[in-house]
């Protein structure tokens, strides 16, 4: 099975803020940014492995800037690293008020995927190959944050997390 | 301020999974169950402080068992501990096979939520009293919790992440 | 076949008034309540039965106070009583403004559905047994809003409608 | 205030049953019905009034013949009498399988509007003159409708619904 | 193969302008316009072909007159000519603001759609005839049209585009 | 007023095509796509001019290629001229069935969009700056399709349309 670049991968969406997608204060709802995070992340994993996709995980996503009625938001997404038939995708979010010509990023989100087959079986993907600096550095923190999924699933105990555990026990050691 | 109870936050929404809804394995999509998640939550958290809110957070969410066309889908959601002006929501997701008379738990999740003024200004929130043996639980996790999301969110130090310190440092130290 | 309790039936819906569904009042348009009532109430008629089910008939509903732009409505249903193979449901409609801590009962409607095999043909279903007073007050009322509505179809003769007319008679006899 | 014809307010309406509306048999839900014949019989009652209006009460609807997905669903609506503020509107749904040259009259129903400033208070309308026989019928049958409406909202006493009873009298008295 | 007659295929729909279905200036999409020609074309197509159809092009449309939110918006459409297996179909659309009393016609637009069977293969399909002055204006210039179509699609070339010449010579010959 | 260049306006927008977007044979419906061309030609048009925009026109589109079900449809555009305050923006539709690693450019389209403000007055917009090949073609070819839309819409006589002329006199001369 071959391997891939990252950026094979590499999906962009735009979608308007519109009156149904807004809260009371006329700001998008935490939950319909949520749902286009999985869809433009699922095309990006669907790219990667040429499967169907089942969304694994969403990592822990924080909102901070509000975004607008009326703005464009521009979602990009691009695999990390895929494992046996599992695949990380890193997704940033960017909202911009274009009569206002103002433009910022609002949201970097972590989701997983796994490939499967048309009775629902997990399937072999290709591995994916990192090559700008960026994209190393997403390639080498997606065991890190892997291990932390599954101790925080509880399908790993946190003694055999090695990879987060060395980071943990410099932060966390006084 | 007077205090109010976990139990007056409780709201219940239930939801049938329809076409439009599911991937190509007629499996619900898991941006459409996130955004369900947000909606029920966010009326969970505006019950408890009679304001406006807005999504703050949502924690890690796994995904394992697939939701089907048709299903029924029951969300309960409760909040778990207020702080100043932020509160945490805990999310219990059911599907349901009628027909089929299977009914399973199929996710528990936690986002938290801000309340806030017209002018988008955190408010104060009355604080929370938690009653039966899981909400007591569930509270006080939420100080955990909430040390994670500060530290994946790089804004607490870990070393200043005293409450998640004394978990991790158990679990870690070997 | 075995019986099943009225509360056993018992579902919640919740939902919020978005832009899309209000009218240019900004008041909810009164066929999306009656879509939301058809939901939640085919639900409880599905948990009875434990079969796929048809909407046979909504009795007649009045709308009387508007809700608003944002209010949050939870929509409560139980199925009332059970015949052959129909079942009549009772929906209870709150609207609630949560900022302004003004709750109103809205609406109280009544729905029948049949239960149904694949073959759209009906199939038998539990008798279902009232336990609280509200639920055998329920149970009784629904032998006469059955022949009202066999009346009103042209499907009863009126003299025929001996559970009907024991009440009109009284009413109307002058 | 001048008088209008019952025809100025007709108003036709075609809609395509799509995944979406359907349940688990491929039909069409009872509750999305229900939503089409809100929307056309408001604007036939916004046409005769050339106001704002707002539902007032659905009747008793049956649901006999299911409409499948991807009929072609035609709503036809016509106010049948004014009232002082309140108009009664008659639809009539036509349900046809195009390819198979099938074409059924599935529905007839009668929904009450009220026409309303900007502050929402009941303004008068016009007259109606109803011309056709089926018109005529339609006119002279809606006070009768509207009594039993009163009666069935509790709104007025049985005894005082002079055009029902008369109706009533004949067919139960013995 | 029987002759149809025009007007057997003429379809009524008629929409109200919707928050999300509008810009920031409050008035209707020109992409949700062209949305719902497509929808009432595709019914007269269908009534005519009595056959599955698929869209196969819109001609150029221009949007000089705003629709504005609230606005009920019927469009009218009705099949102009058959050829052996494509139909070209009329589309009018008018927009009312009924409170304000104000009426315009805002679009005329043609689309051609070809009637398929189940494996999207082509199939004949019956010839119309054209009765009223309007609809045999219609159907004269429906072969201009088509060339029109077929050379822009660079499926003609325009030396034989025979119709079209007639009239572009005399036009263009300066 | 600064000019921008024709890459500044490239907008990309990533849509999977869901259950309620087809016909009966699992296809795109022509209506939907047109739907999306026309919110990404309104982004990238909204980018060059920094304004708000209103569709003006949608060329002739023609539909050879069916979209399926599940497959993922990305919609490029890119304002390729403007004029005082209109802009012509081009659209390339590209459909893909990722697992069967198959990709096709299905559409190429044209649309044009008014910049406006507040008041939907047309207000002045940037000259554009093409710099590839593509959009050098793209940006001579405007002021010839803008020709055919205004003898299209008869806001212009043919024999004024000299771009256009010098074309077709070439074509049509025999």
């Amino acid at each position: 099975m071959s391997k891939k670049f990252a950026r094979e991968s590499a999906t962009i969406m735009t979608e308007m803020v519109l009156p149904n997608d807004t809260n009371t204060l006329n700001n998008l709802m935490g939950g319909k940014l949520m749902h286009w995070m999985d869809v433009v992340a699922a095309i990006a994993a669907q790219k990667h492995s040429n499967r169907i996709v089942v969304t694994a995980s969403a990592d822990n996503i924080s909102f901070e800037e509000p975004i607008h009625l009326g703005n464009v938001v521009t979602l990009k997404s691009q695999v990390t690293r895929a494992f046996n038939s599992s695949m990380e995708v890193f997704i940033e979010v960017t909202a911009e008020d274009i009569p206002a010509q103002k433009k910022t990023i609002t949201h970097r989100a972590f989701f997983t995927f796994v490939a499967v087959d048309q009775n629902s079986k997990p399937v072999r993907i290709p591995e994916l190959i990192p090559e700008t600096p960026e994209e190393i550095e997403n390639y080498e923190g997606a065991l890190r944050r892997r291990q932390l999924r599954l101790v925080l699933a509880k399908r790993m105990k946190p003694e055999d997390a090695v990879e987060l555990k060395s980071i943990f026990k410099i932060d966390l050691k006084k």
